[in-house]
């Protein structure tokens, strides 16, 4: 008899014939012997409906109360679930993320789960088949109700998971597992069998939008083994685990491409100590993200200045350029650049640490089809590029070519 | 500075116009210095349509998931409540009834309250002006959340105003108070600035669709003075209180018709002990709560037959029927008759025990439109009968004209 930790995204939830659907899902499960604890978000567009309802009281709504609101999404689903199981007669037990042990910080909206005590849950394991919880929520050690922020369910399936040593955790989703590229854009793309946290976590921040970083985070900090698959197809999704030896006779794991940054360049800044440092905590202290940083080395050495690209999200742009601003007498660079019309092309793979050449063969790949890089950035198992936004399919397609076929 | 409990039903939160205006009605309280604990519904319509919801999964959801559903309704509601308070700068906190120490008996769908323990609210009444209750829910001594049935809203706040031993409690709603007769069928009705429990419970009872009777039953138990107001006004409302000397010069406070009601006949029932009882206890276990019953003596002293009378909730009318005809062989009538064409007029007030002659002149009133009395029965406060519905609104006009005006 093994534990399961299943969680359904709001897609998969999304009506009152979806949420059977999953509960047939994990009837099945049940058939299986297996034990069974579902986790899910709140119904597709609840969430967004609930948030419209706040901005009509008020444009800025405290964050506690926005937190209260949001709770009651996935408080709905879990009850409609229950209920879907017992119409199958599957005995099924719903808890909110408060009844279910889950322990947060008191940061509203973006809560982090500092502790889970499944006290509950395994109390209920041992009398009914099926135990379902809330995602995405938890409360506070005051009894305050908090949420996870955005993709705030796989946290909390993850977590759960960890918190209840279970055998599997399976997340389900309107994908088919992870693809070694967007398969809208590259038409040979595959979905993978299996996948390190670490190039999952590499391709997550390079815009492949299957699952959030701090999910993946948890997992590989707990040893969570999760699979990705759709709650729509039978079909093996990928399993996303430690690295194994086997891995690493793949170079390139999988590539993917991110249209939501922006450039910015600042010319002539003087090469001295300290002025790095100055940039990106101004940018820091913002709450501006910052992703690819290049810093080249001067031209000439009498006069010493360098120039400094690096992207941020292309929202932030505007805040970062009135950041940059404010500090230009204190830092005093020449020319400030910024460019919308990029995308980070990334690829990923463990096998890159065991594998030479593999940065310059990407490099000619692009080059064959005739497109500039613009920035390079590369890290023990990922290479990005920046390129122009209008090349990026193209230039996924070619990369995905040249190592994965 | 006093403590008050305002409790706002569905309609007055009916959608963001109408929080902002609950909103603004308590921010003007708290101008004056007061704390304020505001109880509210599901906002109108959203209860329905969480059990359409739950009937498109199945049929008979459990009661258990069926409370955790529902409870989301009043849950958004306080937090939009919060949110409108604080866009006008007034300090405000939402609790769930768990968080708000409503601890109830675990009968879910319709709970009983077996305990508060309002540390919450005082605690934050410290430090906030306004504090903000989820009506209608509650949870259980092993943390189960439970709803409280029909009328839920009004008994939290009744509760909670006992408990927090508050000055007053105001029940806001969408009629201006308790009125002497429905100002839709009577045009002379006048609202009453006081009314006591007493005469309240009974008119309640009687088809007055201002409250709940248990909710007025808890006021009554712990001497909560409450004031029944429109939300729409800024017009004093009915203040409903302990019995009062001036009250019994007003003969009749109130009168009020019910035309819910179905009538059983038993004709030629063998007139010994034990009969009435075990008619009435088959009803009772078969959930069917019986309002009027009336028995007439045996016409005939050496054929001891009598027949028996009796109202249910027309809705009840089959299975009470059902019912009967399941103990007839038992029981041994004659016959049984039914009859869905009929109502209840009730006239109520506390100056009836003192007053001599009012039956009397109830009948007069009638008999002088004529209206023909199918049933009579009467309490220490109350005088009911049950004529043809088709009369009814006639009835109510003549009564009220010949006590009240």
């Amino acid at each position: 008899m093994s534990l399961i930790v299943q969680k359904y995204g709001g897609t998969s939830v999304g009506d009152a014939e979806r949420i059977k659907n999953v509960a047939n899902r994990v009837a099945q499960s049940c058939a299986h012997g297996d034990q069974i604890v579902v986790v899910v978000s709140a119904m597709s567009g609840v969430t967004d409906s609930l948030i419209a309802l706040a901005k009509q009281i008020t444009p800025m709504p405290p964050e506690r109360e926005m937190d209260m609101l949001l709770a009651t999404g996935e408080q709905t689903t879990i009850a409609l679930v229950a209920m879907a199981l017992h119409a199958i007669r599957v005995d099924a037990v719903s808890l909110t993320g408060a009844q279910a042990g889950i322990t947060t910080d008191g940061v509203h909206t973006k809560a982090k789960i500092t502790n889970i005590t499944p006290h509950e849950v395994h109390a209920l394991l041992d009398e009914v088949n099926v135990v379902i919880v809330a995602g995405f929520q938890g409360q506070t050690a005051e009894g305050e109700i908090t949420t996870l922020g955005r993709g705030g369910s796989d946290l909390t399936a993850l977590a759960l998971a960890a918190a209840l040593k279970a055998d599997l955790c399976q997340i389900y989703t309107d994908v088919e597992g992870v693809f070694t590229a967007d398969p809208r854009i590259v038409p040979g793309a595959r979905k993978m069998d299996e996948i390190s946290y670490d190039e999952m976590l590499e391709l997550a921040g390079s815009g492949a939008k299957v699952m959030q970083l701090r999910s993946v985070e948890i997992a590989k900090k707990f040893g969570v083994v999760f699979e990705v698959r759709s709650s729509l197809s039978d079909k093996p999704g990928t399993i996303v685990k430690e690295e194994t030896r086997s891995m690493e006779d793949i170079v390139v794991r999988g590539v993917a491409v991110d249209k939501n940054q922006a450039k910015v360049t600042l010319l002539g800044v003087p090469d001295k100590p300290g002025v790095a440092a100055k940039v990106f905590r101004a940018l820091a202290d913002a709450a501006i993200s910052v992703d690819v940083i290049v810093q080249n080395v001067s031209h000439d050495a009498t006069l010493p200045l360098t120039d400094v690209s690096f992207t941020v999200d292309k929202p932030d742009l505007a805040k970062a350029l009135q950041v940059i601003e404010s500090i230009r007498s204190d830092i005093g660079f020449r020319e400030v650049l910024s460019d919308e019309k990029i995308a980070k092309l990334s690829m990923v793979g463990v096998g890159m640490r065991s594998h030479a050449g593999v940065a310059a063969k990407m490099f000619e790949s692009l080059a064959h089809e005739g497109i500039n890089i613009g920035m390079i950035s590369t890290s023990e198992i990922k290479v990005s590029v920046v390129i122009e936004i209008t090349q990026a399919d193209q230039a996924l397609r070619a990369v995905h070519k040249a190592f994965i076929g």
